[in-house]
């Protein structure tokens, strides 16, 4: 990384006091449906904008200009939306302008499968090299920055949080950023990077582990070139930071689509799988486990160990629960006598209740047992227990009807979360009822609201928790030596 | 198996002429809200329903009797559903009325933790041996059969269909119904038998190999008596029929939670897991991917390899999919130059379109694009490509307003499938919106009457399809033999 080039990214990239757009659109409809000035006005941007069309007079009301160069001001920033076969030219504009920051929008360059698009990166490469202006891209979706009303996605949300991501991926970023949005997560700050020409993984995710706003990081990737730098700052980054990563392209066939996606170089499974164990990063497969993996990260404490607790009704999910902790790497250990003895007490020895680990205690025919809290906290006081998961179906308690069973339930484990010492994670089985899909909604928002961790599957809750205690036991190994 | 118990089975289990209910009750709200002549009244039961009860004249209107010996006329089928201690009595006084089927629906036998449920099974597996009568559970639910118009749960589905489904286990068993039920699943006949103590899961398995209204078998089991008979069965079944098999009880957590949920002894995860290689069963592990598989298995044609052509709109998501595929066993290869040449001339070469495995083509921008279809056809027309799996993401056209998108891309979808020689299976991605929700809900219904393998995520889609392929992969070697 060029010198000072952490705190130029924090300005420049994240908070640029001017953006232009080159290939702005002076139909008014198109602008507003899809187009860069577009997004910047009604996401609230409020630094300067120069739309740059040399036909039109205004964009969207605001001024618009021929070439950046006729631009009478300095730019921080410069959106390039135009194609590829014209972006070389702009790009060197760019340089000469001495713009801080261009972000290539356009592809069509190393990802497609012919040699023009190679040809084309390479020139720009060499362009690039000659200046100082910073580059993102090509083919990639730029920045989204909530505290800087800077967005490449009107839809996301316009609150700042503490995850800071790094996608190389457009498209599946912003998916990513909309699931996590949906489940209550919020970012410090989101960049898509796409064939990253200039500015790669590595350099981010050093400014990341840098931020102080940032409290977790998230990274997408489908290959870095820089690969020793990007192992040594996960690496030095982890101890202090969890990072999620989801590395696309670890297949054969899925590196060859790497290749034709962002252009990367996505590297050998036993390469990443190598730095995955000793970097201590948490490794996902999906958009969904990496937001699962989150809420884990957010929400839950740090976890002591791998020893479950489980908590339900319905014997059958209790078996199968243990085999998925068991797949997964957790331990479902006996309680001990203490905890067994306080348990049969509380419980009624009949059908449907158990005082072994899993614990048999729904919540109530009803929704509401007057024994789950108080089991909850028995089963938390054991010292053999690390973590509580519980699993709850509410589409077994729909024909009682559940008036205000989302209320009641939320508020209950919200009180048992606060009585109970240990982490406590809680996952829904979800049918296909819409009905009992907007039910576990209710009820997951209420509990993230109170900083409570949902599943909407047990499997996912329990990957969540085991790939969370790894990080725990590989940080604290570490802060050790 | 005792003699003739096949057709014993079949006539007196599923099909029973009378049902007697011992510990029915006299409280009509009580009876029609969870009583088993509730439930048979309500699920429109049309053979002789004698209730059971000493101090009743009547339960929801019909002739009660204090005993089944008071009982005039022969009985087929007796439930006994009270307290464990009195259970023993009850199931000598069916032995003594020659009843052809006991079902006992009460727990407390050797499924709990206590010597005195241990010695309460023993004494009554003493007695059944003495008599003719065949007894079903304890600790179950007995009986669910659509075309008799039987079922342990009014809820399900009154019509019949091709599933033979044998659980040990009772709500686990009635949860996977209901999901198999939502997802347009029908059965022939299902039975819950819970502790085991006289007819087994391969006494089950064996009837439902032999059925001709059975085409396909699901096995929820935690653990069987005479492994030997249940291996050598499956080995038969699963050149006929195939076989979906819930193992639960595979950790050692899990055994100890199936000890005390069924009373099984559930047997090591290596015998387990050598019985799956060598009879040819797809294992799963929960409920929701035992339906999954389920759809594949009935929706699916014949899978002859391994070799997928993926097709979706975002590069990001088309490597992650890669990645999915080899790591679940299967294959994306290279097209041959034929289909790429083809691709290449309908595709425009701009941002978001590829030719490679996995190829890029959403439904176009609002919905549909007039490219997919054709796309598809020319994938399907590969000889290197044995099944095509499609990922769409409703959430992305949201903005553009759905309207009539649902049909719109079913009708599409249906269409896509007759044009196309390969097995064809759709996947979405699911986000936390309910308009989404119902939307995917919506194609997915259309699908399944057409017949359509539909799944919620990527992931379920290419695991089901692995297990498939596996399944006739070995199917077809040992039908050579």
């Amino acid at each position: 990384m060029r010198e000072s080039m952490l705190s130029e990214i924090g300005k420049y990239i994240f908070n640029p006091r001017s953006i232009a757009v080159i290939g702005a659109s002076s139909d008014r409809k198109k602008e507003l449906g899809g187009g860069w000035v577009g997004r910047l006005v009604q996401f609230g941007y409020e630094g300067k904008i120069y739309p740059i069309n040399p036909k039109a007079e205004t964009v969207l009301d605001i001024k618009a200009y021929p070439s950046v160069s006729a631009v009478p001001d300095d730019i921080d920033y410069v959106i390039v939306s135009i194609p590829s076969q014209h972006v070389l030219e702009a790009v060197k504009e760019c340089i000469a302008k001495k713009v801080k920051v261009v972000h290539v929008y356009a592809a069509g360059f190393s990802e497609i499968d012919k040699e023009e698009g190679k040809a084309r990166q390479k020139e720009m490469e060499n362009v690039i090299h000659s200046g100082e202006t910073m580059v993102i891209g090509p083919n990639c979706l730029g920045v989204y920055s909530p505290k800087n009303n800077l967005s490449f996605d009107i839809r996301f949300s316009k609150e700042a949080g503490t995850i800071g991501f790094l996608s190389q991926t457009g498209v599946g970023g912003r998916k990513l950023v909309n699931l996590a949005n949906e489940r209550g997560l919020r970012f410090s700050n989101v960049v898509s990077y796409g064939n990253a020409i200039d500015l790669d993984g590595p350099d981010f995710l050093e400014y990341f582990a840098d931020d102080p706003e940032t409290k977790e990081i998230l990274v997408y990737v489908e290959g870095v070139k820089n690969g020793r730098k990007f192992f040594t700052t996960l690496r030095e980054c982890t101890k202090i930071k969890p990072v999620v990563l989801l590395k696309a392209g670890l297949s054969k066939s899925g590196a060859g689509a790497a290749a034709s996606h962002t252009g990367s170089l996505a590297g050998s499974r036993e390469v990443w799988q190598a730095l995955f164990r000793q970097t201590g990063v948490i490794p996902v497969q999906t958009l969904e486990e990496a937001v699962d993996q989150l809420v884990a990260v957010i929400d839950v404490p740090e976890i002591k160990g791998k020893r479950i607790g489980l908590i339900g009704r319905g014997g059958g999910f209790g078996v199968i629960a243990s085999d998925l902790c068991e797949a997964h790497g957790l331990v479902v250990p006996r309680f001990c006598d203490e905890t067994r003895a306080k348990l049969a007490e509380l419980t009624p020895a009949e059908a449907g209740s158990s005082v072994r680990n899993p614990v048999e205690i729904g919540l109530g025919r009803r929704g509401l047992s007057e024994y789950y809290a108080q089991g909850v906290e028995i089963v938390g006081a054991d010292p053999l227990i690390d973590i509580i998961i519980t699993y709850l179906n509410p589409e077994d308690y729909l024909h009682y009807g559940l008036g205000d069973w989302a209320d009641a339930v939320s508020r209950e484990l919200v009180k048992v979360v606060k009585n109970t010492s240990k982490p406590f994670i809680v996952s829904f089985m979800q049918g296909r009822n819409p009905q009992v899909f907007e039910l576990i909604l209710k009820i997951q928002d209420k509990c993230q609201e109170a900083g409570i961790a949902c599943y909407s599957s047990i499997e996912n809750a329990i990957k969540a928790a085991s790939k969370l205690a790894d990080y725990y036991e590989f940080r604290n190994r570490e802060r050790k030596r």
